[in-house]
């Protein structure tokens, strides 16, 4: 049983079915086959518009290089103080964006509130020593597993315009979110003011399978060249367009997502009903934060369930993780099994009894 | 008939095979599962010592991450004119490295001797204005298809050695240099003074299969963070690891650049044949530089055959391209039929036999 | 009556005219003149030591490429959240380091603690995904007009070799902090575990005089060549070293130092008598931090004098800055006028009667 | 006897006073004072349109900063291979551009003619490995002490439209090359569509004044931010602001380039006339590339007399150095005294005369 994360498998059948038969016969190098270009015209579909797509190979690649085109080398992005780029590339997006600079502010279950953002904006002085704001980052799913919705992207894309800044979207579980609000793609991200996504489908099915979907023009344009010399684009292209190939085909990705919310949502209301264990804040997507007992910890590492412990810096102020307990994180996937869920309640439930009854 | 690159199939089927193979299951992410382990000691057993691995993505990530860790941002990197990593890679080495210079000098062949790279660090001026030299990068096989013997390894480790450079060799093909010279990873590399290698794979038999081993440890300290903070280390490590591991089985890699060496070796010896078609410079791996009437080009082009056009630039002084004439490469995989290399220079016998009787 | 920096008068005289007496003549240039290589022997002498300098013309760029020598692109480096290098220098730090990234930890008056620096070291993942910490940097005299005790400085000495980073030291008011201590140079760096030193004469009394000093050897290796690359070696060195020599002789520096410590003493002091003001935190070099009522400081204002108002970030958890209150910087300097100080404390004692009085 | 360079002597009088006369009284920092804006619209006169004017500390800043205006990290410079940005700043421009490359071409006399520089865009491939061209770079004078006439710069400047590059002008002999062509600055720059310039003044009379001229407005947009990071922006802006006021009063900066090509002139006359010297090529401003026979070489060493030897890469192809002769630099300047060039003049007949009669 193993809720770690969500990259934990391979691929789905129908996306290792795509590599299969992609790797057949004579293609163009450089992403200049006609997979590429069917892909790409899906995306056009998908996004209800014409978009530029970039395909890469891991999803620090494609954060770091969609900003690297929003930002420049004396600018500044803001983003969750626990985001991804900040917290868990090494510097990637520093090093893609030539030194430029994360700004991390606080915000419940890793996400930011339009009028923090605002605040923050406004209270940059305007001297040359302070680098500019060029762009805002957030991720749909957040760090914390929520979920941005609508009213919250909107506001967040007004604020972007307001102070000239392009708007990030890292979409590493891109279609757990978008299954979660039950909208389009396009609603999702340029409705609402998004110019440039990582669009991740390595967590939910893919094998190796990112792409950077660009809606604002002018950033795509110089895109290809930073690609090329981050080491980005493989010559077998084959293999990342064949994979979405598989992924979008009968809204496979969609189904995928949708059975991975579904098991966190059971993990969520299973738990709640354990005494003792609430949630750090609501679980939205795939992902689950709850608190537990330590000895609940203990009991569920020693039957050998696999997950991570998480920093308290999301919670709610009016939360606190006690001594006696701790934060953690359960993932599920398009590959988690509903018996290992329920297997993993009544694994709490029973311990949570045993230890009141002693 | 593609004769254009050894990038155009995709995997040959032991390598597709295991991917398919590793698919199943969970791994731990990023490169610490099981086959990664395997291939990392299998690394260690072809090059008879400890070597260091990383698995990256491209060629140009390989040579552009090894020299980050050879060369600081105020330094020099010398190679020949014509390298991969000054024409090819649209400034990847100067992103890695953050600044520091390719100087690239001239050679037959696109191969750097020795006396001339010794002659050039002789020549730099001690002076602060001087970015100081601290690479010396070399192609195995050279971009002109040739094959540097022991001998020449050998003199330009000295060179190295004396003059306090780390020694890169770039081995997108490098089993075609391998089995052309007949002798071990080892003697080929380390023994002679090698520090680093990009090690290629995808060129002949695999997908997306790259490597970086490393002979001087302290290159290889920091190589996990720079690999991390570029975007290169995929999360579903399988999928690199399980390529290299069909790659290495049966010596499949040996059989397959063998093929690939001996399709180049009947393409040079027919072409030599033919009237008023004569090498550049010698075919030593698997690519073939002639020189051939631009008639004949045209007739080529016309029956579909795939190929590119080459720079003079390394061609000897004595040589030259007439006006009427034109300077091509051919490029042979493990994917080459032999028919279609016999169709080629039958083509081009009776072609040239067709013009002369005009 | 201008209080609002140490850097809005030009040199004082005998800097003024060792500038005018070292223009004479034909020198070499790049800082291979006389004058230099005087001024390199007296800092050895003033350090007690050998130590390598290197003369730049700000202190951003002291501070950046001191940084960069001891900080690789994948690094981390610790200090205060409102350090200099942090909030004031437009991401120069970044740029020089490469990307490298600032860690920001809170400290009342802007100082760091060494067993929070600890606390922070050993927080960090073990983990690719995290950049490894390579440097510590404090600012002496700090942001907040604070100055670290020699314990201070050696107990943050001690987490620096516990942990394997480089100890770097802003001294933009070295003198500043020197006088307050009443110690040697060499006991307030590198006897306490300093490893590399901005060294800044412009603030007391220089007209553009920085210089980097290295107590590690292995920090000043490649220093000139990225000091040449970074634009901040000038032609004509002799204007840099001519200042050096006229700050040093007799002392100056030291009384130039005193008499700034002295009058922003006066003004603490001065301040302390007059009701509703505070101190935010002690004042111990020549910066104080007083909490004024804001009717004061409009009356301050109007009556033409000029300071910078400060952020609340590094008051002490217990001290807050009321809604009719505001937190205030004054700076004195060598060029204070102990009259100007003076008239000052009259007109904020006369302005506070008449307001209590109304 | 000084022939070496024109940065051995310090500032000439007009400039010095100049300096002291501005260190009196308080001013705002970082380039707000009231010296610093009145020579903005010295500037702005001078070239007979509004330019924006960013002071630097060195001729390297400058440049570096210029192009990292006008090359992204992607992108080609294009430039002289002998220029001084390739040669001699140990790699800035590459750092401050963020990895972008030079491209060196040939020209004789350092120079670059306009269809060379055609020739070579145009040969480019167009294609994502290639780095795009974004900007070209000359010399003017160049360093090989030739001249463009405003022919061959609006030639440039057309090639830079028609390709879409910036056009650069590194003009640390800019008073040098103005006097040779008897032409206003507004001429010799933008008026032929050079879009930025460095304009140095330290050579000719400055202790150290260096500034970025921007003609294209987009080009300044954020040199401001740049300039903050690369720790070039000093604070007491009036030491590099008052050099420039006393650099342009009276036309002193010209006064002082005439008398320095002048010195040049009689250099050149005087040479021509010892039996066994010719020129490398002509000598258009204050520095003069005479090849002569290495028994003179000897001999004026011998005398004290200083200057450097030089690289004969930029000869014509029909010149050539032969074994027994030497190609050497010799520079005038404003402080050039009339009586040393004289000297050096009589030395060389009469020890070419005493060889002859041996």
């Amino acid at each position: 049983m193993n809720f770690a994360s969500d990259n934990i498998v391979g691929a789905s059948a129908p996306v290792l079915q795509a590599i299969v038969e992609a790797n057949a016969g004579a293609m163009a190098a450089y992403g200049n086959d006609e997979i590429s270009k069917r892909v790409r015209t899906r995306f056009n579909e998908i996004f209800e518009r014409e978009v530029s797509v970039f395909f890469v190979t891991t999803g620090t690649a494609a954060n770091a290089l969609a900003l690297s085109s929003a930002v420049p080398p004396y600018g500044l992005c803001v983003c969750h103080r626990e985001a991804h780029i900040i917290d868990d590339e090494c510097g990637a997006p520093e090093f893609f964006m030539h030194g430029a600079k994360l700004a991390g502010l606080p915000g419940v279950g890793a996400k930011l509130r339009a009028e923090d953002v605002a605040a923050y904006l406004e209270s940059l002085p305007k001297a040359v020593k302070q680098m500019p704001p060029k762009a805002l980052s957030i991720s749909q799913v957040s760090e914390g597993g929520m979920v941005y919705g609508l009213d919250e992207l909107s506001a967040l894309g007004g604020v972007c315009r307001e102070h000239g800044l392009s708007f990030h979207m890292d979409g590493a579980r891109f279609a757990n979110a978008l299954v979660s609000l039950g909208c389009t793609p396009a609603e999702m991200t340029w409705k609402q003011g998004v110019d440039i996504l990582s669009f991740g489908a390595t967590k939910n099915g893919g094998l190796m399978a990112e792409a950077i979907v660009v809606f604002k023009p002018e950033l795509a344009e110089a895109l290809d060249y930073r690609s090329k010399r981050a080491g980005q684009i493989i010559s077998k292209g084959r293999l990342a367009a064949s994979q979405f190939e598989g992924y979008f085909a009968d809204d496979h990705w969609l189904a995928n997502a949708r059975h991975a919310n579904r098991m966190a949502a059971l993990l969520s209301a299973g738990l709640l009903q354990v005494p003792g264990v609430r949630l750090g804040w609501p679980s939205q997507a795939n992902e689950v934060f709850p608190i537990i007992p330590k000895a609940l910890d203990r009991a569920l590492k020693a039957a050998g369930i696999l997950y991570h412990g998480w920093t308290e810096l999301s919670l709610p102020e009016t939360e606190r993780v006690a001594d006696h307990e701790v934060l953690i994180r359960l993932v599920t996937s398009w590959a988690t099994r509903e018996e290992d869920v329920r297997r993993l309640l009544e694994l709490a439930s029973s311990e949570v009894g045993r230890q009141a009854a002693e």
